[in-house]
């Protein structure tokens, strides 16, 4: 399977200040992940658009991702900043779009507001953009190409970005699908440390898997060490037998070196 | 005051991907912030030496900060590699710190561990680091000076993580203390695209301020707002009093724009 690349992108400097704890990111690396893209990265920025322009232009011409997601920013106060931020990477003007308008329109009329200079600001995106409706909230998302990247911006609010997301979903999917599974469980007795080198050898001996363990801590001084286990692939059925085949062979090793299963969801 | 610019890096794949939501990096940009630093991003990468050591350097020769907190990837796991990723970013060689070892020694002679290979990587660090103790897990941080940056490498479980920042906080305090205040209200039945206006000028006529709307739905086809402010002052006293005369004057304009006021914290 060809790598299919995608970055996460947070406007907000509420986030990068820690007011805010970004579980947009999260939703966006596991969805990614689930559709079958290797998220790369995930990276947050103040709402500086001199800054926040600079680092878009970077990671589009150095990494060159099939796809960046950006959330936040696209409202109507002076620091919702994301869609002249991605005309100006992108060296694009940022116009009027009709499209987004009616969009606009439609939603204020229904709530019977005004369409003030603050909320045309929202319908003003980087040239060639396609609105993406938003369901709940007010501002539109955007979709915008650019050479061999799909940029597409979301808003910040978690119930706003979800549900647009299942929009975005249908049009980024790839032709062939990508499964992911997913297991897990709980090794007592043996120090991480212990265990590294068994991890290692079996997320060498499978290609598209990750086994990644995190130490929980001590009970009554037993190492106590959570292995989670991913796996994609073509079919649900043989990405589910390949996390039980792995699961398997790890709890074997850790049995070896004296130590006790629990919580196996695998 | 002058900016001292701050950047946080998280590398775990497993944050990436959204499996573990990234609570350190709000952590760590609270704290920051509260100690007078801009942090002007937050940054997650997976876990791929090359693209992270470059992702660093990037940052490194692009911002110049003063600060750079890692936060992921000290332990034993052969996913592990934040610090060959800094020695590499820096051109430095990764060598074996002998006061890191010897930490790590007594903390595992304490649990009656040996010293194997995977424990003994823990110690090995960039050139010139001066470890970090580890007063919870076993893997001590590091310190490393680099021209005008310092980076400062923790733990990416959170527990150890928050032990260690109170260590590190002393250090890079800086000697004219910086204090930060903090206050909120919920604003009921005017619309954000109409609050933005007064933000923006209430913002504008405060330095060392940052206002920030967050929608939070309808209630009864009321637009419900919340408005957080936050001043950074060189005394406790004054960025309390800037705070509360920000949130008066927003106040005001609310109630003259037909909004009520509630859960005001000020």
């Amino acid at each position: 399977m060809s790598k299919r690349r995608a970055w996460v992108f947070t406007l907000g400097t509420e986030v990068v200040r820690g007011i805010v704890v970004n579980t947009n990111a999260a939703f966006l690396g596991r969805r990614l992940s689930q559709l079958g893209f290797t998220v790369e990265g995930t990276i947050s920025l103040v709402d500086d658009k001199e800054l926040a322009s600079r680092f878009l232009k970077y990671i589009l011409s150095e990494y060159e991702p099939e796809l960046i997601v950006t959330t936040g920013g696209l409202g109507p106060t002076h620091d919702d900043i994301t869609l002249e931020v991605v005309a100006e990477a992108l060296s694009k003007p940022l116009v009027l779009n009709n499209e987004a308008l009616e969009m606009l329109k439609e939603k204020l009329a229904s709530r019977g507001y005004e369409l003030t200079k603050e909320r045309v600001k929202m319908a003003y995106m980087p040239e060639g953009a396609s609105p993406i409706p938003n369901p709940v909230g007010t501002a539109p998302g955007a979709l915008i190409r650019h050479g061999r990247t799909t940029i597409v911006c979301l808003p910040g609010v978690p119930r706003e970005m979800e549900e647009m997301w299942a929009y975005v979903e249908n049009i980024i999917r790839g032709s062939t699908e990508v499964f992911m599974a997913e297991g897990s469980f709980v090794s007592v007795g043996v120090p991480e440390a212990a265990l590294a080198p068994v991890l290692k050898r079996v997320y060498e001996a499978y290609s598209s898997t990750y086994i990644k363990s995190h130490p929980r801590g001590y009970e009554l001084s037993n190492p106590v060490v959570e292995i989670y286990v991913s796996v994609t692939s073509t079919s649900d059925t043989s990405a589910r037998a390949l996390v039980k085949e792995i699961c398997g062979k790890l709890v074997e090793e850790v049995v070896k070196l004296g130590g006790s299963i629990r919580e196996f969801r695998c």
